[in-house]
């Protein structure tokens, strides 16, 4: 279908039939239905949903979805996604980092895009939700303008960001913040992103050409699972998301001295487990001892030398630790340290910290919230707002771009696993806010 | 050199030089000494401690000793044994179970012998104490009696039991305590027992040949290294060990749930590590919150998925309790699987316990203990009495004798360890101890 100006509206309406559509949705500007004037639009649920069905098939494994960036699977994964695109009368590009663009034009060619979009590659033995629900929502959203010609003053640009499990790559890239050295890094699929780059399309030579400036967009809005049980819990359907929390990953390496379990008297031990234990107790303790919304995980332990009769030597263990406030990262960090320096006077034992990562918090836009919450509230959708827990390209994009991010909730708070599920309804819910959230843009 | 009757002696000790030895070493009964009537008699330590120097270079390697059953070190190590049993002026055999014997002559043919002892296989990395210490006092305390003509109602059976530190086989084997299948279990040095048995020179189809009844020793003394650190804290010289700790292992499942370390609020979480570490602690604390010298570790812990921003779903651990009186054994056992339920509930999380070794303890003989006692305090040295944490060939012969161990100092504590260090003093002190414990016990 060729693009229309607003002013063609009323004659196409004639001859397009909208089936299943409210009468309320045709030859609307954005600014008549942000303002409330006209019943909010809705996008087709069930076509989106058909694509999520379909799109299911694959990198389906007995164990999960497998459409780690780079594999078989991914780059099918991918051509599915520019099948889609196609479909609804955009022009796919992928640029020279591997992202997909697509653009639905605006009237006001002085106009910054309206971005949105997400990914297509999961984990390793994840879901079918992590990522298709916001690329396919952006794609039916353009799609829905477009059916739907609610022409708007703004281009909407539809993105599909390569390789955002192995660490937000292809937002990382249009914010120019990966380094050479970076590129030679082997992903999941056991390609370097340098190799993989050129397996999506992309350029590594031309690189630069992918690079986003500050001001390029007019805002970046993402769809996403929320892959916490907080919406579920509460009831809700819709997550307005105040930021992506900032990350710090330090690798603790407490220190004891192995003996014989057995002839060792309890006085008289260094035990590194123990320590660790205690060390592991006390962050918890830590974290959930103060008001508010942080979190911290010891996930990785590693025993040496691990054996039932011989009091650990030494305990490699990380603390995951993130809140959407960097002051409360810093206070946590001093804790932990100290806590590393208590316990092991204590157990005769020593810690030594090594931070592997330290990622800012990424703050949502205000505005760009509140266009999400209006929208919400105008489709009678309740709604919370929270931290995003997880990383997103968005906490990338945000310091380009306005950013604001729209959650729908995950079924028993589960993501990265097979067990990973969104409703349709709640699927459908979540592009109704991002395609009210467009239009509430476009009226800025 | 043959055997004398006690009534040769006075005509030997013309002939034979006794160069170093006490004069009141000469001609004696073992009664006499005992007694107290004479100063107790002492071996030649210097020899003692040469054999221990030269034995350091077998199966040293850059990493430690590594004299594992069966191993050709092993065979080395045996072929060494043998060689100082054979100048000790005894004759060993090697019976069908592989353990190595050699008999002192009593004057009294209806006596049981007096059985002295212990191992020279070693473990992975350790060192040149475990087991030599014990052995080749036992030789050197024949070769003694025999140098100082003391001549001994009992008869004394020198013997070295093969493969201690893959489980006491040898002594097993003795109390007839291995069933077939065990026989098939693959040993640290990658061959089966049954090719061991073999390999050190017994015969697997006549094992029934080794067995030792209950009432075929008048006692069983073994002298061994400590380690542990208790006698050097202690500033003392001898441990009159008490009897050798039960043992219960336990492998402890504790199942959560994985979710996402960044997404999942606090108080959403399935953390097994979180349970497991609170469990660490918990068991810590109910051990050293009673009275007593029972030990717990936590020694082994296995983390799955083991990843930094995965929340953990399961953790494996085991338990390592010790404890010289069973209903103590019984009673931790009990707590620390109530400790599993609370904290599972607690925490969200199931706890699953399988046993893994359950080892009854083994009390030494109260008369034993008292020749050993009473041997230290006629040589001058310190000691007190204690539980031997460690297992040792005495737990399976104390089924079948009357038993006792004789504990001398490890540096540091510290053994299985290259650092494993006994000083040469003490080294002669424990054997002191052993020839006049094993005189006093002919005495009865």
């Amino acid at each position: 279908m060729k693009r229309r100006t607003f002013l063609q509206h009323s004659a196409a309406l004639a001859a397009v039939p909208l089936v299943g559509l409210p009468s309320s949705a045709r030859g609307l500007t954005g600014a008549s239905v942000a303002r409330g004037a006209v019943a909010p639009l809705r996008v087709n649920a069930e076509r989106l949903n058909g694509w999520l069905a379909a799109f299911d098939k694959i990198g389906r494994t007995p164990t999960g979805i497998n459409r780690v960036a780079y594999s078989p699977a991914d780059l099918e994964g991918r051509a599915f996604t520019l099948g889609l695109i196609k479909d609804a009368g955009l022009v796919p590009r992928v640029d020279s980092a591997g992202n997909i663009y697509a653009r639905l034009a605006g009237t006001d060619a002085s106009l910054k895009p309206i971005l949105i979009g997400s990914h297509v590659d999961s984990v390793t033995d994840g879901g079918n939700y992590d990522g298709p629900v916001g690329s396919f929502s952006a794609i039916e959203v353009a799609r829905s303008l477009r059916d739907q010609q609610v022409r708007l003053r703004h281009p909407v640009d539809v993105v599909i960001w390569q390789n955002e499990e192995g660490g937000t790559i292809g937002s990382k890239l249009a914010i120019n913040d990966l380094t050479d050295a970076d590129l030679d890094k082997v992903a999941r699929s056991g390609k370097t992103i340098r190799e993989g780059i050129g397996l999506v399309g992309g350029d590594v030579a031309k690189l630069k050409d992918a690079v986003k400036k500050s001001g390029d967009f007019a805002c970046y809005i993402e769809l996403h699972i929320e892959q916490g049980g907080l919406l579920e819990k509460a009831g809700l359907q819709i997550g307005v998301v105040e930021g992506i929390v900032g990350l710090r990953w330090f690798e603790v390496t407490i220190t004891g001295f192995a003996n014989h379990a057995g002839a060792t008297p309890m006085n008289q031990r260094h035990d590194a487990m123990l320590a660790a234990a205690k060390f592991t107790v006390a962050v918890n303790e830590a974290v959930t001892g103060e008001p508010g919304r942080q979190v911290a995980t010891v996930g990785r332990v590693n025993v040496l030398p691990n054996t039932t009769n011989v009091i650990p030597a030494q305990v490699v263990l990380t603390v995951d630790l993130r809140d959407l406030d960097r002051a409360k990262l810093t206070h946590f960090t001093e804790r932990f340290e100290q806590l590393g320096r208590d316990i092991g006077t204590a157990t005769g034992t020593t810690f030594a910290f090594k931070r592997l990562v330290d990622s800012e918090p990424a703050l949502a836009n205000a505005q760009v919230m509140s266009w999400i919450e209006s929208s919400a509230t105008a489709l009678g959708l309740t709604k919370q707002r929270m931290p995003s827990g997880a990383g997103h390209d968005a906490q990338e994009i945000a310091r380009i771009a306005p950013m604001g991010m729209i959650f729908v909730p995950s079924v028993g708070g589960i993501s990265h696993s097979p067990k990973e599920f969104t409703t349709a309804a709640d699927v459908a819910h979540g592009a109704d806010v991002l395609l009210n959230a467009v239009i509430a843009a476009d009226l800025g």
